[in-house]
């Protein structure tokens, strides 16, 4: 990963937003900057150059992964150590009176803000940064692309295992466990996300978990599941229905596919992503489903799970050629099932690629 | 879960902190004071009655969850939601002129603070509260007890899938896939943290999670690893050896154990965390092994894999009975190898009870 091309391009933003430093000290922003790949952490850009801080436990880690910063090893929290070094360095990251230290507002606490300006003393004018490293991520680069589709491949694969797991009788979490155990094998860090399975009217849970809940016959399942390899996650949805699928059933799930397919269509460089999640969300409301689609269309996915941008109804954010995001419409009704069908495309010059494989037909097992 | 008792505890801390309001964001706090399990939600806890936000994604799964609360639910992400209800209700939350609404500093945002802050004008003083939740989070009662042994239990049970898997040549990853899979089949919701299968020079990383590379003979391979079960977490470490352990590694082991020994023994009521800290710090210290010694001796466990107490050298926090802590003491030597044991345990009236179960012996595959 060109760890120091993305940092040379964070330190002319640093000049176009008139800060001396930013503090980095959210963790994925940490990865994506230097390739730490631990649970504390934190890096300290400035015009100058980086500088990495951890504690005891990552010394190590931190040797054999940060690249394009110095290393600073130290007893207490990251933000911590990355405060006293400011404090005992302000000659050196800046000539003028004031350092101005951008923070990413979204992420740090606010009794860590406390802390830090604390700490700095009145040498300091401490302020929330924009989102710069989350802006930047949401392009990808070529070596992110390569290991997102390894990602979505691997990832789609457990629907298969999920296939032949699901059967009336076997409980929900023994279906998850079949599928992150077939990840482990096929060589995943882990799934990036507790694995969705909902079985019966815990369908209409759009963040149904796997629960110790048998899987009864004559209803959906909802499938959403994905794994982390190589640090890029993956994400993705199918429901299939256990039994032979009513009219109704039918009628919903088509209606999902359709607005799935909508969303797909209205992807392209420059429209916004409001226009996505409209693109489905009408055409759920045609059908008179609009209200039981109750979240977004999709978000953002990378490093992290969940990442800019998300794409739901106000969000007027315009595409860019090698954004990546989910495209999941689904629809919940209250007390009997749902619905949701879900896949990762990568915008294109032209429109959009979807990533993940397979078809979207309804599967009744 | 006696979700009511907890609110009624924490009510009667809010008038000692001269508080109308405590505005509950952290997820964990959320699920201990009512119960709720998904992953975006508030809770707000006033004199009179307690009030659950979340999306439109959660209303059915908040219905089926939430105790002691009226719910709301709306569009916006739940911080907002709680805000524009407390702006309408303002009346009604306090009778005097100015709102006191108590915020978690820890964890709400700096930038989640700001937005706040604007929604509510100059009716609302904002104030980080102390840590109420978690400080009553740390004692377990007679349930939280009886899921922590399960879970312990459950995850304790692993490692013997571990000695099976754990052979030279084997990737670190299928040792903790195997491991993962035992867990859901024994009806688990998931691990605890990304499992820890650290071999060769690796186990010199304290948090070395399971990577691609092979298992090679002549070598440590420390094994951390839990499970949630009901909500609640196990964690436990147990370092093996692949070959014959020379007299340098078996020095080392019998150090650590000792070392851990020796923090158990110092675990009583009234002593402090800090004591239980220096008291593996300084046998390995005895051994010429404290600078190798580089994190804390351990941390409380429950709904979140690390949450107070923090057992660590300057920490002055008293031990109480039915506080639920591990005592994990390491010894990493960069570019060589690490070893670390970890136990849980449950502070008792006399002492302590050692939870995991299982033998410390220097075990050779």
């Amino acid at each position: 990963m060109d760890y120091e091309g993305r940092q040379t391009h964070l330190r002319s933003a640093l000049v176009e937003n008139r800060l001396d430093a930013l503090l980095v000290t959210h963790l994925p922003n940490v990865c994506y900057l230097c390739g730490f790949t631990g649970s504390a952490g934190a890096l300290l850009l400035t015009e100058r150059g980086s500088v990495f801080f951890a504690d005891g436990r990552y010394t190590s880690q931190a040797r054999t992964e940060v690249r394009g910063a110095r290393i600073v090893i130290a007893g207490g929290a990251p933000l911590l150590t990355a405060g006293e070094w400011l404090a005992s360095h302000r000659q050196k990251t800046t000539g003028r009176g004031s350092c101005r230290v951008g923070i990413e507002g979204e992420h740090l606490s606010f009794a860590g803000y406390g802390r830090l300006t604390g700490m700095l003393g009145s040498g300091f004018r401490l302020r929330p940064a924009p989102a710069l490293v989350e802006q930047a991520r949401m392009v990808k680069d070529t070596e992110e692309m390569a290991r997102i589709r390894a990602a979505v491949v691997l990832g789609a694969s457990l629907f298969e295992t999920a296939l032949t797991a699901i059967r009336p009788g076997v409980k929900e979490t023994k279906v998850a466990g079949a599928m992150e155990y077939a990840a482990r094998k096929a060589g995943a860090d882990g799934m990036s996300f507790p694995t969705i399975i909902a079985s019966g009217e815990r369908s209409a849970q759009p963040h149904g978990r796997a629960s110790d809940a048998a899987i009864r016959p004559g209803g959906f399942v909802v499938c959403d599941f994905g794994v982390i390899l190589a640090g890029y996650c993956s994400d993705r949805t199918r429901t299939v229905y256990v039994g032979r699928p009513d009219k109704d059933a039918r009628r919903v799930y088509e209606a999902v596919r359709e607005a799935q397919q909508a969303a797909l269509d209205a992807i392209r460089p420059g429209r916004s992503v409001g226009e996505v999640d409209r693109a489905s969300r009408k055409l759920l409301q045609k059908q008179g489903l609009g209200k039981y689609f109750t979240h977004s269309t999709g978000h953002g996915v990378g490093l992290e799970i969940h990442e800019a941008p998300r794409v739901a109804a106000r969000q007027t954010e315009l595409l860019r050629p090698r954004m990546v995001i989910t495209v999941e419409p689904g629809v919940y009704l209250p007390r009997r099932w749902g619905v949701r069908i879900e896949d990762m495309v990568v915008v294109t010059e032209q429109g959009c690629e979807v990533l993940t494989p397979g078809s979207k037909e309804l599967i009744a097992i």
